[in-house]
């Protein structure tokens, strides 16, 4: 036997007892005769004790140990005399009288403490010794703990966890697919699943009722920060209901996570705001509510009130107060100025009114207008000497407002307004079915082409596609989609119309989606569902800046796993098999 | 609300309540002047009248109701006249005052009945209709269960599910990777994981102590029947740990879930019996224990004993008793000798002994040998008159009692022996570390090169490898291997000692798995682990003959989904952007 006991276990009840443990070296020290040794596993760390006086070779063998050296050590527990309190096994440590090296170590590349030495890069080439780390380790602990509690809740409402298929057909509508080569059909191709959209509504038509899937989804997309080429959805469908059946349920879900992880109760019902007003105060589809500086609109304030013709051609002008900010250096504006004018964020300028403490303003735009005209403007927006005004105008509202979301943003990080161990959650709903594609110049679907439209907006199909509200809806939780659903379409007539809306042709809305149209001839019944990005939840959870510290083997910006070197090339004979050939051109 | 109660819930306490309640017409019938229809959900069927006297116009809607209909129907629970005790709602029944349709449907292809019309293609086409069927849902039901069950086990184990990627490398050895273009990085490719192997022993040097997953793997192999290429895994991996604790706390899971599942109390604890022994007395790694026909060897009995050749030069003489089959006619007998000589099992001929139920003796050897011969092979079998002896002989003793255990099973499924609802588990250990292919020519792991030699084997590395056991165990039920690991190798030298066995060049084997020998110098602790086949493991608990029964949306023997028609002909813009070219010659 290995060990009687884990690194974690041992109380000061335990004193007297012959134990034998195993684990890792954490860290040797010797002090006046004696070595100590910090045994590490996953479940503690215990401190070893050789003494020179009583066995000098075990207590050299015990001088000679590296760092992560894998040992096992048997002996005796015995109170400790300096006792600490900040660790579960403080009480206790063991005098050693048998060590075996287990496994020997080079010395590690980084340091395995919790804040390590090692940078980005090197930790992912090392991630088994990156995953020692307690603090690693504990994000997927909690990932495991959170998969548990939804699993076993969804159990008890009666989902049913069902396993679709991993190697589906290719769909180029929406995201970039990644595909599969068959083998045993040369020249055809297997795709791997964004989502398990089409299969768990077939699923419904199969009278499952109520199912849900914790699934690896894969999209072939360019790689932005805290995006993976695999990713895990809960999955979830469910017959028979409507909109807000489904989001009872789910923020009960959410509800349960919130209190079970993190200890927080969340509202009971959660808020629910519309797609446009959350534009329209926010500037965002998942505006952050851990705090305000919420958008004010200043056409009447400015338009035709002064000589600045940015602001009297505009579409929209718009501003947050940020709190406390008026004494801002010509720096600090400035920094904020090059920040919207990033490509990223995309704003042509900025315009700012210092609200001073003395109660005097002072503006970019002083030229332009009048005390009476910025004073009106800092009265709407309900500033308060000391406050910095901060506006920005276009001639496309929602693009501009957009570009006020990250400005805000910023605002809130640079005050300290985003606070990890808050949470602010809502539900959006009522999103526009479609929205226009610059690239593809044309409407696409929104979320995507199952979701049902919102009955009253039916008649504006034809004239009006951009007018029909969806019935979809998001959960958003400290400015980040946590997850999304829609109700789905469940009649042919009206899915072939909805193909027509998004410029399919017949036969290209039969060769992708047929077999989902054919099911629906049987009898499909009313469905909604919803699916929740398990990476970001966790990350939500454990307060993560990046989902990758919640993922195991995590890939980099170039979606490559450094520490297994893959992709790679294959060998001739694969290829050969496989009846493709790499196009060099 | 589309329901206020399921199909399977309401009972005689329910009477007099008003309900509504969605779901399926099952059947539809008229009878004097009524209308009763079968209505049909995931959870039961509930009967609703129509009365044509009260509501003829609601009662000639009812008739024109088809199979498969979708239906919202609301009425008053009334006990029933007919009670029918075979359905749990068969005291109640609702007297229906509103009828909706929600969906009509086509005519099935097939009809929707525990026993169908419907061929196994057309089910397949229809999956979503063959999946209404409660026989087969029921499966599905079965496995979301089973994996419940075994994540709450393993979880108050202390294990932890970790996710470990899709997109990995490929790696030559051991059977055929599924492969991924990967377009970020042209000209290369991930490749599906045929299990998690490498990374699970990663976790284990990452110090995770315990960690399962229920994964996904891929193998492209040619499809027999009951393989798919995509299949799940419940795959395990514990550090600190020897052979036995790993088989005692999997022995318990497996406990716990026949029991749970079946309410079977497995033998405690269960047999073990060894890779050598299992050959010897049932020819198979997988021995059906449900029945016995041991094989006794009858090399003594008959060699030198008569002028039969083919005996004479064997060195291997092996038969089995089938009990009462003394009267097998000419005919029977002849589809037993056609049977062996099939490719599949791949013996030269048969030789029968004939116990007949007078005592006399009739065998198809009879010219070259005596009846005291014979007698003497039937006492050896432990022959009783009536019974039937059956012989197989070959140059490669273990060949042949392969080709004898093919025999044995045929003869134990005629003789109604080998029952689904009886459970026969064992482990079968000591297995050899190598075995030769004839198809490489060279020696391969029997398991995975992974796995660690037994340490009283480890000097007969070099000069007889193929006399080393391993240390690796199988878990067998009813002759099917349902899971199966090892205690790996956690030293870099024995691994590379390994690999050379192997036949890798040093370079090879560092290329291939160099990220896991240099992960092993950090530290590995001792680790062993096992996996089991989900899919099998659920189609022997619910008595099934084929896995494709218990997946959802299975494959074809060609590798295709015949309902989603994958795999499928690429667009040309996606074979541009990945740079690969289909190669046609």
């Amino acid at each position: 036997m290995y060990r009687t006991n884990t690194c974690g276990e041992l109380r000061i009840s335990d004193v007297g007892k012959k134990v034998t443990l195993a684990g890792w070296v954490q860290r040797t020290r010797k002090m006046g005769g004696m070595t100590f040794v910090d045994l590490r596993d996953r479940y503690g760390i215990t401190q070893l004790v050789f003494n020179e006086a009583t066995d000098k070779e075990l207590c050299d063998q015990a001088n000679k140990l590296g760092r992560e050296y894998c040992i096992q050590a048997k002996g005796l527990v015995q109170e400790r005399q300096s006792k600490n309190a900040k660790m579960e096994t403080g009480d206790i440590e063991i005098i050693v009288d048998e060590l075996n090296i287990l496994s020997p170590s080079l010395t590690p590349p980084f340091t395995i403490e919790d804040h390590t030495d090692g940078g980005d890069e090197l930790r992912m080439k090392y991630r088994y010794l990156d995953l020692r780390r307690s603090v690693v380790r504990r994000n997927l602990e909690l990932r495991h703990r959170m998969t548990i509690l939804i699993r076993n809740f969804l159990d008890n409402q009666k989902f049913i966890e069902v396993e679709t298929p991993v190697l589906i057909g290719s769909t180029p509508e929406g995201a970039r697919d990644f595909v599969v080569p068959s083998r045993m059909n040369p020249g055809q191709f297997y795709a791997l699943p964004q989502s398990p959209q089409t299969l768990k509504q077939l699923l419904m038509v199969a009278g499952f009722d109520r199912y849900f899937q914790i699934a690896k989804c894969f999209r072939d997309e360019d790689l932005r920060a805290d995006r993976q080429p695999e990713f895990t959805q809960v999955d979830c469908e469910m017959s028979f209901v409507d909109q807000d059946d489904v989001i009872n349920l789910f923020e009960e879900m959410c509800r349960m996570l919130f209190k079970e992880i993190r200890g927080v109760d969340l509202p009971k019902p959660l808020q629910q705001m519309t797609w446009h007003e959350a534009m329209r105060r926010f500037g965002s589809d998942k505006p952050d509510l851990r705090f305000g500086m919420e958008f004010v609109e200043l056409m009447d304030e400015f338009k035709g009130k002064g000589e600045f013709s940015v602001f009297n051609e505009a579409n929209y002008i718009g501003g947050i107060c940020a709190p406390g900010c008026a004494d801002y250096s010509r720096k600090q504006l400035n920094e904020l100025t090059d920040f919207v004018k990033r490509p990223q964020v995309g704003a042509q300028g900025l315009v700012y009114i210092k609200y001073n403490a003395d109660g005097t303003i002072k503006s970019s735009v002083d030229k332009f207008y009048s005390q009476e005209v910025l004073q009106a403007v800092l009265k709407k927006m309900n500033a308060k000497p000391g406050d910095l005004a901060l506006i920005l105008s276009g001639s496309n509202a929602n693009k501009t407002r957009v570009q006020l979301c990250s400005l805000r943003l910023l605002m809130g990080d640079r005050l300290g307004l985003r606070d990890k161990n808050v949470f602010k959650c809502l539900w959006i709903i009522d999103f526009p079915l479609f929205e226009w594609s610059d690239e593809e110049q044309r409407l696409m679907a929104t979320h995507h082409p199952f979701t049902m439209p919102n009955p009253d907006d039916i008649p504006l199909l034809d004239a009006h596609p951009e007018q029909v509200r969806a019935k979809a809806y998001d959960f958003v939780c400290n400015g980040i989609e946590v997850g999304g659903g829609s109700l789905r379409i469940h009649d042919t007539k009206l899915q072939e119309k909805m193909f027509e809306v998004l410029g399919f042709t017949p036969e290209r809305a039969e060769a992708q989606f047929g077999f989902l149209m054919n099911a629906f001839k049987y009898g499909a019944p009313p469905h909604a569902g919803l699916a929740f990005g398990l990476d970001r939840f966790v990350s939500i959870l454990a307060g993560l800046d990046s989902i990758r510290d919640c993922i195991a083997f995590p890939k980099n910006n170039n979606g490559r796993d450094v520490m297994l070197d893959a992709p790679s090339a294959l060998e001739p004979k694969q290829l050969e098999e496989l009846k493709i050939k790499i196009d060099k051109e």
